[in-house]
């Protein structure tokens, strides 16, 4: 019998757009053993978790709740419930992320119309509105924080106009949530996707989701019981089913609400993970923890701008919590990457599509965006950076950061991040 | 600010057909900082669960690894890759289980027949090869073990029939993986899913899966890689799709092979659970579990009999790691799982469909199949049943089951469960 060797894993710093070093709290709370599924003690939990999801996405939905994934798997569960063959869906596309919502759609069979503009910009909002009006879609689906580009779309002028036109607004919040501002009520959106592993310090595995009673309403025509637990009143036949049995949201709705009908068995310790994600979140309040990632994001930038590199992404539509540096001529940017976690045990990260290659990008999320982290990032950055012969301001990077931290502190609650 | 309060979970005995117990061992490996998804530690580890599910299923396929999501997620996998709308697909239905076999593919628009028998019986397997002679389906999809009923279905003739008759079998083993005997090469099965909240005793949220190359090669055709990370080799336009891009097997293939194309990001913590879950369960043996398993289901059942407990599935297809009991005539079992919980702290379950409320089931898999847990539940459901008035012999479970362990003692490895 081969015995195999118990765990013994490298402690890193992650400092990628996701997954993000997760909060030692949410650690711990996985450890605790696990409840049955229809035990009182956890069914309450899931209350609990539904109520800080709405508080997370600003909004009064009565339906907020985690499907057991990672995060596309939240986007593919509105998709496929919303969308059957022949609808119109339009996507506007700046990055990788807008590319997969195409993927999903297509999948669906929706006929899909797409607008593009070049990674690393955004567009105007009105564009989009007039390509709305033309296109006349059941469906916008957008991007709100595109992790590859480290852009964020401005959506809040978006949504009403979809309300006017009466086109469902579906948002990939998955970066963004938690990280930044996101208004679901105040910005009309019909269906938001957040994620877990990126500003809620929460592992990867679980995607929340929350959405109106317009999509309610839309998809409860599709509703279908399974037949080993329907009852006599339930429709166990329907004309055009949804899709899919894992992701059709009239049977999650049946499992999160009071029913309780029986469809998966919820994933306990990720809950457990994803409850104390959102209760550290909320302790330390939603604007506080933007607060944060924007004080920490200028130090990072003013440190790698002091050391004399390009900042790829150093617009007025940047993503806060993503900082992308343009990688200097003449330099490996793989072989920076590998030497920073070999030696240093950081990991940043590439990109994909265009941008292979052409950027490093350095996350700033929720337990990971901390005053000890940015400095030893941008630390082991310029020692890296001198070892492969890369022309920068030697000892400047540090120095600016510090005066960041120096000219204002950023106390919270006890904890100085 | 509205506070929540800090989790504070019971300490429950968890003696249902799953979610169980999970092994402390387990509970600790998820307390673990998590590592980037393409860390090589973290692909190491991916790679180490990859062959211990080999050893697992008992099988060469290249392909074993999770999908991230509860068990019904790695059947809705292989089902939606697999078939093609008109697909001929014959499911034998024996349970609750059957249903969702039938659910999943009639949402796939496959062409779907079933032969249904009585729940609590089991298919004669000739029986089934004749109806798929009959059928000539492309697939044949059965479950192993049916926890609504706690009866398992041989099929060991029924694979090599599949393979001769060139129809696929896939078997949804998800309560019988890990408890008894399931050889997926010797059978000739196509492809497996398995589940981790049961006799693996690791939380719920993964789905282990393996299939052969006859599934990847069909699946190949259906190929398509995501614009966003493809390269120009790829096929990003593809006839007929898999309609899911989550459940994609052939792009979830190019993320657990060398390739290591992001597709999701990999649920780190639960990854580490199920690992070290495998970890324990191949260092005690599998035949070691198994053995277990009816050792102590031989305790469990010879206690509820001498109580004068009549056992629903006191058959030769009884499914080791669920007893069911018929609920005595006249006693209310809902207020006795609510005592046994309320008072005790004990899980039991009840069951679906045409059982429900008809049966108690008690579950002893994995971890919480252990001595102590046996005697617990024992005690503590002859005490129930007497305040519920039932006619049943008092003190008489406790010296049977303790018969059977004194009789013959089972140490493994210096734990005695």
């Amino acid at each position: 019998m081969k015995v195999y060797a118990e765990m013994n894993t490298p402690l890193r710093t992650i400092m990628t757009p996701g997954p993000v070093e997760v909060d030692p709290r949410v650690l711990r709370a996985m450890s605790n053993p696990i409840l049955g599924q229809f035990d009182p003690a956890f069914t309450q939990m899931m209350n609990d978790t539904m109520e800080m999801l709405r508080e997370l996405f600003q909004t009064k939905n009565q339906w907020a709740f985690p499907v057991d994934g990672t995060s596309r798997s939240g986007i593919e569960a509105v998709l496929t419930s919303v969308l059957e063959p022949g609808d119109k869906v339009l996507i506007p596309i700046y990055g990788r992320f807008g590319h997969l919502l195409t993927e999903i759609a297509e999948r669906n069979e929706a006929e899909v119309h797409i607008i593009e503009c070049k990674w690393g910009e955004v567009f105007d909002q009105q564009v989009i509105i007039d390509e709305m009006k033309r296109v006349k879609p059941k469906v916008l689906a957008i991007v709100h924080g595109e992790t590859s580009t480290g852009c964020m779309q401005p959506i809040d002028e978006i949504g009403p106009a979809c309300r006017e036109q009466d086109v469902l607004c579906i948002v990939d919040a998955v970066a963004s949530i938690g990280g930044t501002d996101l208004k679901v009520d105040e910005w009309q959106l019909d269906a938001v996707i957040g994620g877990t592993q990126k500003n809620l310090s929460v592992p990867s595995g679980m995607a929340p989701i929350t959405y109106n009673d317009r999509i309610e309403k839309l998809i409860s025509v599709r509703k279908k019981v399974e037949r080993g637990v329907a009852t006599e009143h339930d429709q166990v036949h329907v004309q055009h089913p949804i899709r899919s049995n894992y992701f059709d949201l009239t049977q999650l709705q049946d499992y999160w609400g009071p029913r309780r009908l029986n469809h998966h068995t919820e994933a306990t310790s990720m809950i457990y993970a994803l409850r104390e994600g959102l209760r550290i979140l909320l302790q330390e309040g939603l604007q506080e923890r933007f607060a944060r990632h924007r004080y920490h994001e200028k130090a990072l930038m003013e440190g790698l701008k002091a050391m004399g590199l390009d900042l790829f992404n150093d617009v007025a539509w940047k993503l806060p919590m993503v900082t992308c540096i343009n990688i200097p001529l003449g330099i490996d940017g793989e072989s920076v990457r590998k030497m920073m976690l070999d030696q240093f045990g950081i990991e940043i990260a590439s990109s994909f599509g265009p941008l292979q290659g052409k950027i490093w990008r350095i996350g700033t999320m929720g337990y990971s965006c901390r005053k000890e982290n940015i400095l030893f990032v941008l630390s082991a950055l310029e020692a890296v950076l001198i070892r492969h012969g890369a022309r920068i301001q030697i000892g400047k990077g540090l120095q600016a950061a510090l005066d960041v931290y120096e000219s204002a502190t950023f106390e919270k609650k006890g904890r100085s991040y």
